[in-house]
């Protein structure tokens, strides 16, 4: 496990806020020992650093409230949503309150003509999609997890099919937020563009909670196609892939997913998901369109993919079939966890420019050989962006020195291939030495704004930037 | 003609960083009238307001000098594209140092293969196609103007082709720039996508020259489209062609460009362009996509139009007959001025959720009519952002004092139907007071951001935000 930093606690502030945070939300603001713990880091090799006490707002006036109360008291805030971060997001390393949105779960307006939602930030991602089947309409964004908006928002989230329709910074329009002052700002209107102002939007999505706490959100909405077909082919090589996958995307062919597994990640989908797949490369495609769209889509696909000698090509339009394929596919971190039952998985997150793709993967794959570290890799290729998942004994300090320096030369291999250390996860505590590597000196800007957003260092402290 | 605020002149400091830069800078700093007067506001209502020098760096590090003499010196620094702006962002206010990036043309690197191209910011777009063609490629943003591709990223322009391709903010991938200190810094590497910290890419997209200096673009592109096609439809009613502009958005029909004239427009572009169209409002429209993908579209959207009434529906697929139709589109501006001779063109911008588009259009032609103005408008309807030309005499206070009204009425409207004072022009100095309307308490958290990261207010100063 890695500790992040503890930070100094303002121990009298906080015991104030509590006090006064108690009076006015009664039973919704809680300081059990099991739910403070369960609101601090959960999911990965992160140690988790629990929060003081978890309020609920149940609306943007409470959160406004909560901020006011603990910026009165230097005490900090820290947002969550479901909890599904991978990078230590939602850890207090300085105490502090943790704000649960749960509650704000409300689907505020959904303009059908204008292809978009307004929604507070606790709805999740299906439950958005569930709400919307009737009208025709979906929201794209699948990081896979059931997350909140709020907190997809809050990392610039992504997912398999970013390939078509962009990341969260693409999908959100405009959103309402506390600031650290417990103002409450709107940061666009709902336009589908503007040129009004500095784009606070996207400066707010991937703020990880640190300059604002997001409290509504109006997303971009889309159709649900006609059609949806799957299609799924295996290659000799990674570089046979990965060449597909680059020939697809200058062809314009507007996939709407494009995944790669390695063979590693196919033996253990074949074992875990009772699949026969042959053991090399495979991608992994879903397109969206009209009934001749999606046709074409798929057999330009298909002659792309024999160009590089793919075989076993296999394209479906059933939703049965499209979903076993693709259920494999979302259940690869269980499959991968039974290769080394007992095991942790650390999820790496580079992202290249996909001329680099196949080079990054098969050096990943290389390096992993030589520490002798069991790691499957998949793949939202169309964009660059691959996970390793490091299978680790968490008890052996051997392991664990070598998951580290197998991230560390990742990382550094990406940013050498003008890759990002993160293309979904965001920085949290997890990629924190990383983030100056990458961008250097513009991280002092970043901490600028902080500084100039948030003087207090109340907002989700110890994320994304330092401050002196 | 309207008339910014001048603001305080450091003349002191002026004087002494032109010595120093003249010193540097040789020939490649300029001093005449004429060439001052260039590079202040030439395009519209806006009352010039001209640097004391104008310098031509050919590189970043001359840039970074540039600012640094500046800062030393608290001496305002304008960055100069091609001098299109329409809202007075190449003024300067408080006099300074115009900084014309146009010998920074170079086309640095062409990734074929990721699909972007590294630029620097006096390069054109028209230049970039050129460059791009003949590897199948090309930069789809087009605002109308042979613009630069550092002002088009500096006010987050857009135009005909957002609808399907986006704006700036979809399209630049990262930004070199100069900061305010004259620390040269990348906002983000070249990965198609990334989650690493605040999108300072993003940021910078649209701050119109008062964060930093852009110094060079990495944009995304696309691949020429196998098929191009056009169409052209007349409705009956605005309310009509609006209704089919919902429909063909909401049906998810893939159209690049989708393009309103209204009745006057149609006048204005059959006398000017010798053409015999009915004088009723217009949809154009543009497809691209493979041959039967783009038969398809045509035959989606013509289907749509004939419900809600639409005639003389005409698909091309002939690049001749493509051109004559759209070069009429791209004349609308001279096209409109011959209504009236001797008249000035005030452009309005606002953009309103599509929904609310008709009844926005039609209030703007009822106002117009009201106050007896002649006001043909055309509109990028895809994303609901229109443009009212304002035929003005600008010798006349009274008509002054009308399009003042206009435009006041029809910015508020705008904004009461959650529309924006500015779909792609920018704020600059023409639209300060209405950014304030728009987005009120988040303008504070511009201005904080602008003192945080230029405190002695020397970038672009007198845009988008007020310091006290």
């Amino acid at each position: 496990m890695v500790q992040a930093t503890a930070l100094p606690r303002n121990e009298g502030g906080i015991e104030t806020a509590i006090g006064i945070l108690k009076q006015q939300f009664g039973e919704r603001l809680q300081t059990g020992q099991s739910i403070r713990e369960q609101h601090g880091h959960t999911t990965t090799y992160i140690v988790n650093q629990m929060p003081d006490a978890v309020v609920f707002p149940e609306n943007t006036g409470e959160v406004a409230e909560i901020v006011k109360i603990c910026a009165a008291h230097k005490v900090p805030v820290i947002p969550f949503g479901t909890g599904t971060s991978l990078e230590g997001h939602v850890n207090a390393p300085a105490g502090g309150i943790s704000v649960d949105m749960s509650k704000m779960d409300k689907i505020l307006e959904v303009h059908a003509q204008d292809l978009d939602v307004v929604v507070q930030p606790g709805v999740t991602r299906e439950q958005l999609n569930t709400y919307l089947r009737d009208q025709g309409l979906f929201f794209p964004i699948d990081p896979g997890a059931n997350a909140s908006l709020g907190g997809m928002a809050a990392t610039r989230a992504s997912g398999t099919n970013a390939v078509r329709y962009g990341t969260m910074k693409d999908n959100v329009i405009a959103l309402e937020a506390v600031m650290a002052d417990g103002q409450v700002i709107r940061t666009a209107q709902r336009a589908k563009k503007s040129s009004a102002g500095y784009d606070l939007t996207r400066l707010l999505v991937g703020s990880e909670g640190t300059l604002g706490l997001i409290t509504e959100i109006t997303l971009r909405l889309q159709g649900i196609p006609e059609a949806i077909s799957s299609a799924r082919c295996s290659f000799p090589s990674l570089d046979a892939a990965c060449q597909a996958v680059m020939m697809t995307i200058q062809y314009g062919v507007p996939v709407a997913r494009i995944e790669l597994l390695d063979e590693l990640s196919i033996k253990a989908a074949n074992a875990y998901s009772k699949l026969d797949l042959p053991e090399t490369p495979l991608l992994l495609l879903e397109f969206h369109g009209s009934e001749a769209g999606v046709a074409e889509q798929a057999e330009m696909f298909g002659s792309i993919a024999e160009e590089f000698g793919g075989t076993d090509f296999a394209a479906t339009s059933t939703a049965e079939e499209r979903t076993k394929l693709w259920q494999a596919r979302h259940d690869m971190y269980w499959a991968s966890l039974q290769l080394r039952p007992g095991a942790k998985g650390i999820s790496t997150d580079v992202c290249v420019p996909i001329s680099r793709l196949a080079e990054c993967v098969g050096g990943a794959q290389d390096k992993a050989a030589e520490l002798d570290i069991m790691a499957p890799i998949v793949g939202h290729v169309g964009d660059g962006n691959f996970h390793a998942l490091l299978l680790i004994d968490m008890d052996s300090a051997e392991e664990r020195g070598k998951a580290e320096k197998f991230m560390a030369w990742l990382t550094d291999t990406a940013i050498a291939m003008e890759g990002t250390c993160t293309g979904e996860h965001g920085i949290g505590q997890g990629k924190k030495p990383y983030l100056e590597k990458e961008l250097g000196a513009a991280t002092s800007y970043m901490a600028a704004i902080k500084s100039a957003l948030d003087p207090d260092n109340i907002m989700n402290p110890g994320k994304i930037v330092t401050l002196e």
